[in-house]
């Protein structure tokens, strides 16, 4: 391999400069964070896909927040229907038609579902299996092609030629992904199944510079904006973060303290720049040490 | 724990006797081979779940072939859409007229859907993750109730008392449910999904005597029965067994030989039983040693 | 594979009519209980190694204790140094001597070490790594070619012939070999690595009919024989079995409920048998569900 | 948490600037690349270990070759002797002393050990366990008490105050830390423990702003520093990595191709960082996908 000067993640104009990036529920806190994190890092086209249903002001409202902090990276929100494979390829043509190429897609869309096994039946698993798996798969299914056009440098903000393929598709899953009782049955599992996508997808990819990778975050903080969270009407039984105890964190995570959304974000940084170059496949844990501490003492 | 003596594994007329089981898939060799198992052990009653477009035949030779050599136990072949909650649910309530008690559910039945991602799309997805997830997911929501139900000694050979809840759920899986590389991404994320059921599976049956295990196969000989295999019009990309290489076998498995449906069978046989009374939520991966030898050397 | 009317699990005198097995800390509960749980199935001969600084009433206690109950398994207490190459050879020339083959080899010694790093060092690591790693490395490095030994049918009660080679390690560790927070550093670390001699095992045993497996128990009750458990004088920081809270088994384990002893051994038995055929590298866990569930609830 | 500036990735100075840190196997390729990775991010000091045994010209090689390039970084060139308790004590007071603070500790140092289970004893197996896993424990059991040290700014270029406590542990293993067909026995089961070091460190460091993790390379490229590579006399079969050939790395790794050392460092690099600030006990796979894809086909 040799690395393009492009695609350097030590270049001082940022690790992600004139990068074209999606990222999906992009009006989550999560997602929100991801539209700083690849910002900040010099990306020069974000498309932040907000659900179909959202009113005209969320997408105004991000554009403006992003704008005002990151003048030379271009935002445009857009509503898209992450589960629907053809508005999906359209979506993509229309990125290639303004930019000229696609580097990173970041799914940060998510449905929680219902929280016990009673509320679930088939129609609300199908819900999270679109919102959680079919999207990535999507992604994984028509990213490859538009992630391997290349391009020359364009007129806008941030631009760079694109010199050779490179992409990087990032699925923002849970760690419900390999355990079961974060949340109900439709949750984890439609997680696992969305790193199943990952999975299949380093096949899919291969041989191409193209990686998939899944971040699965434990608990983290989406403090002031859970009052925008939308819920989905699928369940009224979420625990809101503020009723997350400090001391069933204390207790159980090793760090002690639940996670923020900047800090799932800036793996998502690491995940699309080349400083994870050799990554692919992967399963990125970020859930401060939870996951390894077994609650279990007294063995034999 | 007071093991009832009804549960014993050690009891001389066979570690499953009086066990009423349900057996999804029963026509395809995994599924033919758990009905021996399970019978083998003295089973008192096997459904044995054939898909709904069956035709007589099929139920008539299962029943005829197993008939013979285990007289003892009840077989009742049943044309059942494993993907139907109120089918499902009836056939429960069925069960439990006929028999009074229900302690074993093995999901046997699986679609492997396309081979490629090119052929994949939202539809073949979605019947696979309704034959692959949705089914082991309807054992998960209706099995307790069922399984927690007691009874006295009934009328039909190999009858024993229920005294004590008791249930094994096992979902046979595959090595692609925490791999990528084994077939299409379909049948990947289903599988994943299905690893889902099982480990959710353990808080919904949190602090009953209810079980639920995966198993996970690796490369398996369904040999003189390939011919009769469902391929359920999703995909004429199925390598026949035969052609999976003998190099490629002993390049790639420990033991270096393909497994057989028996050698499934005989691990679900101990998952049903008290042999395995302390285990659940476990994936059981019975690939002769596959997964565990990563084909890279020269580390460092 | 055809598979020898000798090794069938099927045969109603047991499934593990005629072998020959070694059985290492069997004066520990998890060992003692594996004794039983190979003797009720037909053993032919125990060999039950105990610590070499062992009074003779241990040995004989076990003796006792074995040979009143199964009259036709052979019990040979054999005080063994596990960490020593050359006490380990010639332990195995015994054995093929005295009984001309050799099918299982359990290694149920376990040192748990110092509960804490501060109690830590290189010395007691080494201890630990001695007793919970080495051990099962040597049984892999010098069990294939006695495994490989076929015989003919011998005078003592039980005996088989045997006429092809059949072999199974059986490693019991813990769910500190995948967990980090379950005891002390040295405990977590030989545990880890104990897994490591099982998965290299496959490589080693490649294309033998000879299998290596784990076994991960989780908490496990060691009851009555508490005060009579080993220390071997490392540690005073073992919290009593009966100071594990019913209030802490009820919250993190889906059985509610510690383990048993059998209910470890019963999985031994199952890998040492036939019904485990195609199952090598496998860790199986036996922890009623424990370690499945994420003490982590709302995501995203 | 709230996250002192000092500690902020985001700063133009480099993401690890002022940073003080220990790489030990700094001789080798890959310790060699990290050596560069921190630098180019701002670290102030980097004390570089090198094997007692080494020569003054590696370490008048190393300093001349970093000094060159990164003017503003010290590097310390130190004979380090990793599975010594008290050199590693001494030194750690040395770094305090000398500045201040401790943050980064990167383990690189690491033992082949012999290549077949015949060369393999308690004497190799010892070794392998003191470099691959007892060194990265002392790290572990010494780092918290200085990682946790705070200091003003000091007189050495590159040089921050240091305000909070902060630190990350880095244990580079192998892919051998959780497959078993990487290399001989004596390297699989030490880089389990390797692995075992970090999930156990979770509860050691529980409630410190410390983590620790593990990187696993899958397949690297130590090309043009071959020759220079310390076999330490412990094997003759390691394989040249020119031998790799071209047909198996596409054959089994996601991106055709085999790693770079520097592509391991990057990775390092980030969990320096506080880019990773909420992973801890996590094992970083780099293996370029090699690992999620079973060599199997033909499921059911």
């Amino acid at each position: 391999m040799k690395e393009s000067e492009f695609f350097s993640p030590y270049r001082s104009d940022g690790k992600l400069f004139g990068f074209v990036c999606v990222v999906t529920g992009s009006s989550s806190p999560i997602g929100k964070a991801v539209l700083h994190e690849l910002a900040a890092h010099g990306a020069a086209n974000l498309f932040a896909c907000i659900p179909t249903s959202s009113t005209a002001d969320v997408g105004d409202a991000l554009l403006k927040e992003m704008t005002e902090v990151y003048p030379n990276t271009k935002v445009v929100p857009y509503p898209l229907d992450v589960t629907d494979e053809n508005d999906t390829l359209a979506f993509i043509d229309n990125i290639l038609d303004d930019c000229g190429r696609l580097d990173v897609w970041v799914c940060a869309s998510g449905l929680l579902g219902p929280a016990s096994i009673e509320d679930t039946g088939p129609p609300q698993i199908q819900k999270c299996f679109e919102v959680n798996t079919v999207a990535p798969f999507l992604a994984l299914k028509y990213a490859r092609r538009a992630m391997e056009k290349t391009c020359g440098k364009k007129n806008y903000p941030n631009s760079a030629p694109k010199d050779s393929p490179y992409g990087s598709i990032i699925v923002i899953g849970s760690i419900a992904s390999t355990y079961g009782g974060c949340w109900g049955p439709a949750y984890t599992m439609s997680m696992h199944a969305a790193l199943g996508v990952v999975r299949s997808g380093v096949a899919v990819l291969k041989g191409s510079n193209i990686r998939i990778n899944a971040i699965s975050p434990g608990q983290i903080d989406i403090g002031i904006d859970l009052s925008k969270f939308d819920m989905r009407g699928m369940s009224d039984a979420l625990p809101p973060a503020q009723l997350q105890s400090k001391e069933a964190q204390k207790a159980n995570i090793g760090l002690e303290r639940v996670g923020n959304p900047i800090e799932v974000a800036r793996v998502a940084g690491f995940l699309a720049s080349g400083f994870s170059a050799y990554i692919t496949g992967c399963n990125m844990v970020v859930d401060g040490g939870a996951s390894t501490m077994c609650p279990l003492t007294s063995p034999i």
